[in-house]
């Protein structure tokens, strides 16, 4: 825990934008950061929208990164940090200058488009001497690093396989032609890079497999396939993988694939165990000795924010109650109607009624377990 | 989206208090309320290390929670809502004075422990007309909210059947003699009420049941069992209810239920359809209607923060990175070296990996899909 | 294994009778039995119809159940063992009179419809000396057995809970109007005895209850209902169970449990583990101990007839081939044409394509892995 | 349904041969078949062994194969088809005398080791006229069977991805070397053919996507692995597939997946839909439409021999139930006493429990909901 809170700029995340709105939430959530500055978008009024939902200075709303990066790095307050959510091919420029300016760096995946602007941003780091974090998120799962950590002490013996598939339907039909912004730039190979599914999750399906195995590829043989009629890029990548030391493996990411929403899975097999993770079910890991009954290991309450049997929804589900709430009191201060669905949040009727439910049943408990009626219950 | 943030105080939550920590998360979530003053604690030392954990302005953090109600109600920037977080028979008197010192109030569950003190707050809340919400939080899942929809919108027909089942292992064994301050008074009669895991959890169910199915039970027949030897309080309780319009329905609530972490599930059963919802599951809905194949509803992005499939865990890894990241970068403000597991970060070699393994993925399938070897991926 | 074929005859199981469909399969499928005389059902035409399918002897295929026993009796070549699957209200006096005879009886359940029969057979048995076997079914599953020996060997410590439900979806509508023999039975008072659910399908749960911890209730407290407008017996069953030693359980059989085909699952919850076994994955057990992994108990190759991993409904794919088998070289006999399905079972060319995929992919391999087509695999 | 039973002689499938053993019960299930004549194994001992056990007129038990056809081949009662169910190397020769000698022929999989062997055969069935069938069980699952039909039925659209996996543990370890006389032929390339693992379930994997899309491979790129020191032939493949009219896929088959028993699936994917199906879950079939809720299609009653949710396990269980009591019987014939086990058989006090559980429940019902003591719930 720092002696105070971080302060963070945003260049990218304007409204509608999912993953910039991710990066804000996480921000948040262990009160670790406040957001102080954004260059949300290319369209200054969506960049002034967001500024205002985000409660900020309005001078530190900016139309242009380039000027909020030259005018923040002037700053007493300056931000500790940026963090790059725009469309890949915007990545390379922002993450360099702001590097250069001083400010460490979270970054979204993949990290460029072009192999060029790559080495470049990793010399830049080297360079500046200062902080990079990408946001490959699959990674902190708290039982993708206990995955990673059994597998480096050695409870699946020498790795022999690893599995990886990363399916999803979203792109099953011509999405980019219907006026959708992010599914529009994520097919068209200027602003994505050369990579249409292998690029968008293909890599998070690499960087996980090499995460928890240690391991990168040594060659791989791969087939990309464009199923819907005019696309340019991949929607579909099958790939065959040799990596380190013998390990073998097969990748396959889909955006076709219906009836999957986000159906990421990685399969590690070695010697004497073999261990699987899927994204859907985040808080389990199945643990397999050869010959051995399958173990379910539950997320621990230690290294996360919850404990087992809470899967890590519950903080969201519990943020619900606070934000209808908020709408309720916001709504009084206004002097306005709630919206309606604000209204669910229970009650003090609610609460006498689970009062006089747990007197109702002790009291049947204690006569021998008769049936009382409800009037009967709390009196 | 209120104009401002709102102003939160906080009554309970101390260092280690697991539902203080949840309601602290929920109130950042949605950026909608600042955290202005706390009495977390009985013990001063430990109201003052959540204060400074929460960089409250000192001013503003209070051994004594009547001391805070009292001095925060004359301040012009006064908490618009208070939250009460602490144990059961504590709920009572801090609620009371809250409302009638004009704040809103946030309570956890269940509301008291005594019947008349339930009575009270329901008057109380009545006569002063402030807000209070308590915070059943199983309410609040999407799939919940959609769950108690579809009811009401007739997709189920009549309704016949309500089952609830809420088992856990915790507390199999004499954990209140172990020194957990948690299970100590949630076994005590004096500090949790009348019930034990039929109030600590059995409200939960029976709340949900009657949100969902918008009936109250009529009657119920009750077996409430204390097995752990020694324990004053039940740990499992099993009961028959027949709530009006005759529907009938069982309530299972267990803390010694070996194998089941929270494992608290909800079948509702009509005339012509049925759903079922799981703690465990809850981004799923499973939905059958007589004679039909069964569906699975996906919780939708409208109305939640995250698509299908993305379950709600994603925003708490995402969070690891940026917390991780925070802790390197406030290392380095110190000038102290990060915490081990906080450099397991991706950075901007995992950029370069991730942008050479696409080009390789596009390299070897434009080639007919041929095997290249790592190092002319990008070349 | 004996050293012959066991004779059996059947009373009851006419054509489209389930239950005597399943019993015939169940005395084929080790071999150990032949069926050599029938009194299939009520109606002499259905009898006979049935006698023929089952390849009987005509002198040996009776319209009168009384005759069959009264006449095979006689017989050098008496049946060993006389199975019955009737309606329950006449399983006592075909049962009686077998046992009376000198067979041995296999005898659907529940038993009898009324005490005074149970009562009167259970003497028959105890003064005639014969075996009487009756067929609840689940409790020879592997992994029930296996539950079962783990309690008794203490895996669980002293057992505290044990949760039984059965629900199915049958009965949401009125069935037993539509023409459904089965339904009506099921339904009818006089034929059906006391129970409804409880009768049909609550036995099995109490009986699996009883088999795995060796215990028998020592009281009940029942719920029980008709929600179908008209019927005459309960379509849903609620109780709560005091067992011998202190175990608590409770019991839930429903027959309008809609989106539930026949979704039996038992739970046996002890003072250091539980288990947890469910009809529709028979093939895996549950197992936990506190705070530990839980682990899934695969179903193994000793004491059943195929290996893990192999769900027993392998052997009916199989026969299916057989079957299909069989109709093409009954046609053939017969000259004339197979029904269509039976000309999916694989054949030559099938064959063939396996064997050149074999040979495909070892030589794709072999150079190093690379693009071959078919044509080429076999070459 | 035939006239008569078919006669069925069989070659291969000694004691301890688990595929033999599999083609027995398979042939008995639907009462088809009746085995006449036998030659089960090189060893004229084990032979006799298999005779006795299956009750075979000693006669018509041959030491050798070519023996049997030739003898058998001159009978009236001969056999109106062989099943074969030798080791790979030993399919040919005996399936070509089969055919030549005029009996219809059942041959277990994969069909041949060499092809030049597998055209022979092609060329033999066409000369002969003789019906062939390969036993890919696979494909005779209901819901197999179902998902070809609706492929058919362009439920999928146009065809796009077909990903089958096939992994499985048992050969982890170096079991070719433990003396087990299975693992033995299979890992040696003179008695399994070229392939290992791609060929003893690889062959399923395709040969069951084939099935279901009605389409072949037009060419494949495999990565063959031997992971076991000292294995001669491939334990894991991962193969990439283009198909006929550009469908792609991949396959693995692995028999060193530690954690995996037999988990075949298949999954294939269309413009618009797409079909899941996992060979330990075979009587689920999951169907996803673009955008809509997964529905989870359930075996029906028609075309097999149970209703929905009773796996078809079910068989098995009640088999071993009437296995059971023939052990009883067999004993009491015998003056011996049974084999503990077999008395786990519910018996007449079972009966007369379920009996009075019955009355129990109604009696409590009908009085209200009390508790009563078991001694008064018949009285």
């Amino acid at each position: 825990m720092a002696r105070r809170r971080l302060r963070l700029g945003m260049i990218g995340g304007g409204p509608g934008s999912f993953i910039g709105s991710v990066h804000r939430m996480a921000a948040r959530l262990d009160d670790q950061y406040v957001l102080v500055a954004g260059a949300f978008s290319a369209d200054a009024g969506r960049t002034q929208e967001m500024g205002r939902q985000t409660f900020l200075d309005p001078a530190r709303i900016y139309a242009d990164w380039r000027e909020m990066v030259r005018v923040e790095a002037e700053r007493d307050d300056r931000p500790d940090a940026i963090a790059i959510v725009t469309p890949n091919y915007l990545h390379h420029a922002p993450a360099k200058a702001c590097l250069e300016a001083g400010f460490h760096v979270i970054c979204d995946k993949p990290m460029t488009t072009r192999w060029a602007d790559a080495l470049d941003l990793a010399d830049t780091v080297e360079r500046t001497g200062q902080l990079f974090a990408l946001t490959h998120n699959y990674s902190a799962y708290p039982q993708v690093r206990l995955m990673r950590t059994m597998i480096r002490d050695g409870e699946l013996g020498a790795l022999r396989l690893v599995q990886a598939e990363y399916p999803q339907e979203w792109a099953s039909t011509a999405v980019e032609t219907t006026g959708d912004r992010r599914a529009e730039w994520k097919a068209d190979p200027a602003r994505a890079g050369a990579g249409g599914a292998v690029g968008d999750i293909g890599t998070h399906a690499y960087q996980l497999a090499c995460f928890v195995t240690g391991r990168t590829a040594a060659s791989l043989c791969a087939e990309l396939t464009a199923f819907v009629p005019g696309r340019r890029l991949d929607d579909n990548a099958h790939l065959l993988l040799r990596y380190d030391d013998g390990m073998r493996g097969s990748l396959w990411a889909s955006q076709v694939a219906i009836g999957n929403q986000n159906a990421f899975s990685l399969r590690v097999i070695g010697e004497t165990g073999a261990l699987t993770w899927s994204q859907e079910q985040p808080n389990q890991l199945l643990f397999a000795r050869h010959r051995e009954a399958v173990r379910c290991l539950e997320r621990q309450f230690a290294g996360s924010r919850l404990p087992p049997g809470h899967p890590e929804g519950f903080i969201e589900a519990f943020g619900r109650l606070y934000s209808d709430f908020a709408e309720q009191l916001g709504a009084r201060l206004e002097s306005r109607a709630a919206r309606p669905e604000a209204l669910l949040v229970p009650t003090v009727e609610d609460g006498c009624e689970g009062v006089r439910f747990v007197l109702g049943a002790v009291k049947s408990s204690r006569q021998g377990g008769i049936w009382i009626a409800r009037d009967d219950w709390a009196t």
